[in-house]
Order: C-alpha cells, then sequence, then structure tokens
C-alpha cells in the first residue's frame, strides 16, 4: 500500500489597508484592495496575524463586500509571536522561534491555505512576517503574495524622486545626536549612489523627525514627505530643504508618514 | 476686477498590471487592481504614457468593467518622451526637457486631471516618470499615487528575506565580468548593512543572471527569485545559493522575474 501525501496549503500574504489607527472614516475597502483580493480573503479560515483584534476588524470589512466563507467566530486567528526586544529581524535560528513557527504553519501541511496579514500594508515588508515567510519555503510550503496598497512604494511614485535606485531603511533612532548622524550617513549614502532613501517613524514623532531633516539636511537636498496615503487628507510634497524651511508644514501627530530624501 | 485662479487638476499615477508582454490569458482586472482604481481610470481624459499602444490596451480592460467616461477615441494619450541613451534618470536640470514636461502637465493647469501610467505596475518605479512627478510638485500641481500591484514589494513580501531593510537596485551590467563585480559588490553591501537587494532583469537574460547568481555567489547567502507574480503559473522561490545550485530551476524567457539576495 502506498500512502499519498496529502497535497500542501498555501501560504497567503494578505495586504491590509492603511488607515490602522488613524481618526476619520476609513476608506471604503474596494477602494484600495481588488475585488480578487477581498474574495480570496473571504474564503480563508486559517489566519496568521499581527495582532488578531485589528484581524477581526479587518475580516467585518471585507463580509460588507463579500460575505465570509465561515462565520468570523468560526476562524482561526493566531498572532505571531512577538520579537524580542533588541531582535529586529528574527531568523529560523532561534530554534525555539522555529517551532512556533512550524506550528503556525500546521494547517497548510494538513492541506489548508493560510493568510498572512498585518496591520497595515503588505505582511512582512516593514511589519513583521518574514520568518514566517521563511520558514514556508523551508518546508516547501508555497507562498503567494495578493497585490495591495504598499505605503513604501506610494510614497516613491509619488516622491518624484529617483525610482530606478531607492532604498527602505525602516526607522531611525529617537537619541538626537544618534538621529543626527543617521541622517547624516544616509544623505552621504544617498549622495554617493544617487539612491533615494526611504525612512518611517511612529507617527507622533513625525513632526519631530522632519524638524530634525530641515535643520541638518543639506539646503540642496530634496525631501519627500507622505502622509496618509489613501486616507482623505492625505498628500505627498517633495521640495529642496532650503524651500522647506522657507515654507515649513506640520504633519499629524496620528497619521502614518513616509519620509524620502534624495541628496541634491 | 480679480481675476480668480482656476483649480489645478491632479497628476494620479495609475498602476497598471503586470502581465505585460506575457504569453497566456491575462488576468481579469479585478483580481489585481481596486474597483475605486478602475474607477478612476474610467474618468481620465488626459493621459501620459510610457507607451500608448499598451495604455489603449490597458482602457479597453478598464472598459470591459467600468464604462469610460469618453471613448476611447476621444482620450489624449500623449507618450514621455524617451530618455536619452546612457541617461538613466532624466531631470529638470535639463531644460528642453523640463519645457516637454510642462507641456505634459498642461491640462493641469487648465484644472483637468492627468493620468500617468507604465507598461507594468506602479508608474515612477523602475519605470519613466519621476521627473514629471518632479516638475508637477515643482509647479504645485497634486500628486496622488493610487493604490495597486507592484512586482517589486510582491518579490520582496514573498521572499522572506529582511523587509526592515532592502533596496532596489535596478539593473546588472550585461558584460560578464562587470556584472560579476557588481553582484560581489551587492553581496558585500547585504552583508555589511544586513539589507535585501533587489534587482530586475530583461526577462530574455533572467536565466543568465541566474546562472551567474549561483555560479559567483557565496552558497550561504540566500536568494529568492519571484517569476510571473499574479499571473498563473508564477512562484517565488527562495533558498541558499547552495541549496538552488542542488536543485537548479528554469525560468522564462518572457515572463518578468525579480531576484533578492540576502548575504548569509
Amino acid at each position: 500500500m502506498i500512502a499519498t501525501m496529502p497535497a500542501l496549503g498555501a501560504l497567503y500574504l494578505v495586504p491590509n489597508t492603511l488607515d490602522f489607527a488613524t481618526p476619520g472614516e476609513p476608506p471604503d475597502l474596494r477602494d484600495v484592495l481588488p475585488l480578487g483580493v477581498i474574495r480570496h480573503a473571504a474564503r480563508l479560515r486559517h489566519w496568521v496575524a499581527e495582532n488578531a483584534k485589528t484581524t477581526r476588524a479587518f475580516l467585518k470589512r471585507v463580509d460588507a463586500v463579500v460575505a465570509l466563507g465561515q462565520p468570523l467566530q468560526a476562524l482561526s486567528i493566531i498572532e505571531l509571536p512577538r520579537p524580542r526586544k533588541g531582535v529586529a529581524h528574527p531568523t529560523s535560528k532561534n530554534a525555539d522561534g522555529l517551532d512556533v513557527l512550524h506550528a503556525l504553519l500546521a494547517p497548510a501541511l494538513a492541506g489548508h491555505d493560510i493568510g498572512l496579514i498585518s496591520e497595515a500594508g503588505l505582511p512582512a515588508i516593514a511589519d513583521p512576517g518574514a520568518a514566517l515567510v521563511q520558514a514556508a519555503h523551508a518546508l516547501v510550503i508555497e507562498v503567494i503574495a495578493l497585490p495591495g496598497p504598499s505605503s513604501l512604494l506610494l510614497a516613491l511614485a509619488a516622491s518624484g524622486l529617483n525610482g530606478q535606485s531607492f532604498a527602505f531603511v525602516g526607522y531611525l533612532p529617537v537619541e538626537a545626536q544618534q538621529r543626527i548622524a543617521r541622517l547624516r550617513e544616509l544623505e552621504a549614502l544617498s549622495r554617493r549612489l544617487g539612491q533615494t532613501q526611504l525612512m518611517i517613524e511612529t507617527p507622533y514623532r513625525n513632526a519631530a523627525l522632519l524638524d530634525a531633516m530641515l535643520a541638518h539636511l543639506n539646503p540642496a537636498t530634496r525631501l519627500s514627505v507622505s502622509s496618509g496615503l489613501t486616507l482623505a487628507g492625505g498628500f505627498t510634497h517633495t521640495a529642496s530643504v532650503a524651500a522647506w524651511r522657507a515654507n515649513p508644514r506640520t504633519l499629524a501627530a496620528d497619521v502614518p508618514a513616509v519620509f524620502a530624501l534624495l541628496a541634491g
């Protein structure tokens, strides 16, 4: 008798909207996600999430467009393990972490598709999830990223800065002197490589980051700030640091922003 | 008598699908673009395009979902000026180029919205268009990037490589020795910064690039190849260079691919 292997389920990376923790009415799901992606999300029974509560809120919005295949209460929503302090990018080298990730992928080994979702945008980019994706590849589970909004790429496209060569460097140090040093390092790198440098900040620190940029970047460096992309009142403003200084703008403390610079 | 300024139109960056020049049935537009974006595209009368012919094909697909506000023949579709050989990133420093770009933006100055679209994915990213966006900012024309698929970010998310720090470096040199040198330079940069390096290639050279990577990258470096994302038969495969060598894969010569490496 020959035992046949059950077909594996796939790991779907499901994009979320960009309105996490923002004030005001959230946009219509159909304005930011393809209908095909909403349909996919509606039929998934197994979820791994950055945050279970925001995932349930997302699935309620899905249900209003395409009825969920199962009642919300019947879905399995398991949170990703939180990264330990000081470990920016957990990898499978951590044996304990790997066991946890394999347990999260058990439904796929049993033939069921899994959805991975973060609080905003594409999972595993500027967000947890990469370690789970890595574990899926190691288990030969198919990984399928579904298209949706990415604040990083929308900000880059709308900036008018170099889109042929760019880097995303995450968060800058919070400590003032370290932050200034990092800004100057990124500006020098941008000049040397002709590369747009993208970064993000916790929203309540957006205004402070902008202040630091205007105080310490070269006047000829071009700076682009995108605030609240895909949301009402969202904008992208690009100008030289000199022009920003002449016409400063305030940034909301409760709306996510993306900062991009290209040394002039 | 006081003359009032007419309200300016906006420059909308309209995402295209990822099936440009690929064989097989293109995906349903609603599987890859939000319905709100399709509706936006259907009402725009003024277009600036990387390619007018592919833009008309795109608008026919739009029309099949949401009827165009005007017949296709009545729309204005003007092609972006082609970059001169050897000028990777035309800027407004070129006075001639700036005149051309201002002419393309004339409808916005007269109060009409303009759509900017490339042959695939988001305009102005790994594609022409950034100079037009830059000119729009200089004229205080609002720039709004609409959400849609980006092969770069879908590939990065699906790779399981570091999504907290990554760079897109465009194309590698074609000449063999220069290509090897560049690959080693990117691998060293990836090791030093812990940064995922993303690159693309003209599809008919995909297999040659993969060969060069397997021949010259460190065995412990992790390599991810995404081919035909959002298309039937598309896949993302991530493994160490050593594992790739043990189980090589062939890449289609007519399907776009994204390559990502993270030094091990």
